[in-house]
């Protein structure tokens, strides 16, 4: 268990500490949940009611909230206690991590000519192709398939059980989670006859820096040219994007998203979970989709779009939606009132 | 093959036989595709009308169907003809199946200080990492990966090729269907500048005895605290389920869910495909929402409620749609209509 | 890298050759990236005005765009280029693919009884379980899992990491990508004390000929008979088709689609994608839904069903969405006025 003195924090990730800074903390938490040994944040101006009884050792919070923090007891003020939240668990876990030992499982299956890096692990039962380089300090969980040709950036992490087919690409950094399929075949077909035409898909996936991608999300390989994730994207779980696709940036999806083929979106979108964008669509940057929507035309202007049937008691969605089925007739009926009201003798 | 008479069902699971008691049973199977030596059961009414041509050897059936079903031949008659037949399933399997054979095989890769209790079995080519344990009678697939620190409970079956992360539980005869990937990192971000700095997911995920999780389906790992799957929930296939989500005790979720973070379900709710929960809801018990649903807020009334749009021949939609967008509008003008309708010299 | 002459594409695959037919060809491509060694194609109208300004050493065009194909340079004409398309990168992978060896991977686990054709392989780490059968030319990825007495039809291949349980068929030319999960059991309990009983699912899948399944889709296998996939469907990525589910001949299914239990899909469907179709519904041949649609009722009429909220800016859809709340109340507001109009004398 990592134990540390709240000031070994302070010196590592900055902050004002007021109060006593030698208190150790053997945890992260929530305010609700904190014990003397915890250290917890106030991020949410939600949880605000929270803080006066939060018996945390140490509670992180911005400068708003010094005062009521300082009153509760011992208080670490920092401009973005969120962002110190996230710097201080990535701390935290790399401070608790035992040394990684670069290794190569015996059991792996690594074809001749694939490069392993010096500094790289691979796992148990890995499978690593003909001509794939893994680079330096990068870590290939178990049960892992890295297709011919498929090179792996320096640092970056797949976790057990992904895998990626032939000639794609993965950045530096990137971390990818259990059962990620990268790089198989777009859904390409040609009509003919009534049946379908197979289109082999002669592109491959190219995935920048910092991408991180969550279990079971699937990226498709280009029909001509390569799919492309720019750097920083982070993609939740359960993913879909089909073959095409272009994401700009730093956008991030949250789970369940849909990204239909060919489709482009821009740099620091966020797409809401469970969002589906059509094919051939263009986002532009700062376009932000709220979760559920169904996207069917391009969006240039930035802003925040949302199309989503609102719920209801079930008796209570019935009527209405009976009601939708005729709202253009509904239109109309209105259009012949007004026009009525505007008297018998209006032309 | 399996082949019983149709006594020995009845005194194994109850239910009175009228007719031939005798008779050989070798399939359970539908009405309308039932044979001789078949056993079928009528527990939907829609399905009232197959009962007298069901060339069935014998029926099963509710008490206002006996007399109807004897006019037919042999029945067996049960209060609750659906969950005889649940019953039915279960004892034909493990009554077909050849006895369990604990035994790890050979090709798996097991940690030496793993533990794993004399009547578990261990498929081909699993993983089964530092620190994990596997109870007594518990079956782990081929391919399975088991991390460290993982405990699975006595009885439990993993199917071929599940991943569960470091420092899960599972309890008690669960079953994991194949592709299931429990306690990858949680979706958490904290933006800095235009990019998004990751959150280390310190939780775990602790799942509950009795639980049924379908194919491909992913749970994450929470945040701070743990995410907490209660007894006897049943998961469908390719489900999300978000970091630090609770699910209450014998909730069900049909196909293609997602529950997003922190969303807390209450106990004996069911939720139907592709419905979708915003993070942070809370739903209260016997809550239970259609297929296709958004749900943005909370609920905390027990009931059954739905958010779908209507489906229409395209023509009709876009019609329709065409004056979804500009319904606020129409209010307006409906208002504007009523006013006037009072006489203009209404106040 | 495959370098062929025009000439010897129209040799196998027809055209009519206009221009240079000794040019040298080395990549296929989009009309607007195509270099002199490409050979590009116009099969969608609104990329006409990128003709004359494409550099492609060769372009695939249409009847009607000949004279306009013509005038820019080298032009392979035929009657429909899309399909043509298809073809060419179909023949130009067969041709730049070194010839399959059919061996055994040495780390493959294969159950003696087994039955695995002398031309077929068998990837690294794969699992081939009692009494399974694989065909004639058959390729199975690495950590591929055939369950015990499946049979893999001729020809058919399964990607990387592809799971399929006990008891199920996979017809002829199959494609099966990574992460795709046949058989596991279908979602089926019954009711009891406020608790769920497991249904065992007796039933398999039985797959046809040429079918296609995309990553980390799902199929279930039936409850008493089988869920059964007819020839040439084609499903793309991240699909759940639940248990009993009957699809009919190439039908093909956008990603993310859903399908519930016992639901029955007609021929020469296409169902776009995140559509979900609900349980026993029954869909006729040549239905065609859009992405997004929540199929809740039966179609037996062939057409184009659509039911997706319009998006808007969040801000109006707000204001819409609170509205469409009370649309039925609207309705009555406008009956009420319709009478009124009339007249008040009006009985």
């Amino acid at each position: 268990m990592t134990v540390v003195a709240l000031r070994e924090i302070a010196e590592q990730l900055g902050g004002e500490v007021i109060g006593d800074a030698s208190r150790r903390i053997d945890r992260i938490g929530a305010l609700d949940s904190a014990t003397p040994s915890t250290i917890a944040f106030l991020a949410n101006p939600k949880l605000r009611a929270q803080l006066p009884q939060s018996k945390a050792g140490c509670v992180i919070v911005g400068p708003a909230d010094r005062d009521a923090a300082v009153a509760r007891g011992t208080t670490l003020v920092t401009p973005d206690p969120y962002l110190y939240y996230a710097r201080l668990t990535r701390w935290w876990v790399a401070r608790g991590r035992p040394p990684a030992v670069a290794a190569i499982h015996p059991s792996a299956v690594i074809a001749p000519d694939a490069e392993v890096a010096p500094g790289a692990s691979i796992g148990a039962l890995a499978v690593i192709e003909a001509g794939a380089s893994i680079g330096d300090g990068a870590e290939i969980g178990a049960h892992a398939v890295v297709g011919a040709g498929t090179r792996i950036g320096p640092g970056s992490r797949l976790a057990p059980r992904v895998t990626i087919a032939e000639r794609c690409t993965i950045g530096a950094r990137c971390i990818i989670h259990s059962g990620v399929v990268i790089g198989a075949d777009g859904f390409g077909f040609a009509a003919a006859d009534g049946r379908w035409e197979r289109i082999e898909q002669l592109g491959a996936v190219r995935i920048g820096d910092d991408v991180e991608i969550g279990a079971n999300t699937c990226i498709d390989r280009g029909a001509l040219d390569d799919t492309v994730i720019a750097d920083g994207v982070k993609l939740d779980n359960l993913i879909q994007i089909g073959h095409n696709v272009r994401i700009g940036e730093h956008t991030a999806m949250a789970g369940c998203v849909g990204i239909a083929g060919s489709a482009v979106i821009g740099a620091h979108c966020t797409i809401g979970g469970a969002a589906m964008i059509l094919g051939h669509i263009v986002l532009g940057d700062h376009v932000h989709i709220s979760g559920g929507t169904f996207v069917m035309h391009s969006i240039s202007k930035p802003g925040h779009y949302t199309g989503v049937y609102p719920f209801d008691e079930n008796k209570t969605w019935e009527k209405n939606a009976a009601t939708l089925r005729q709202l253009h007739t509904l239109r109309e009926r209105l259009r012949a009132l007004e026009k009525n009201a505007r008297g018998p003798s209006t032309p």
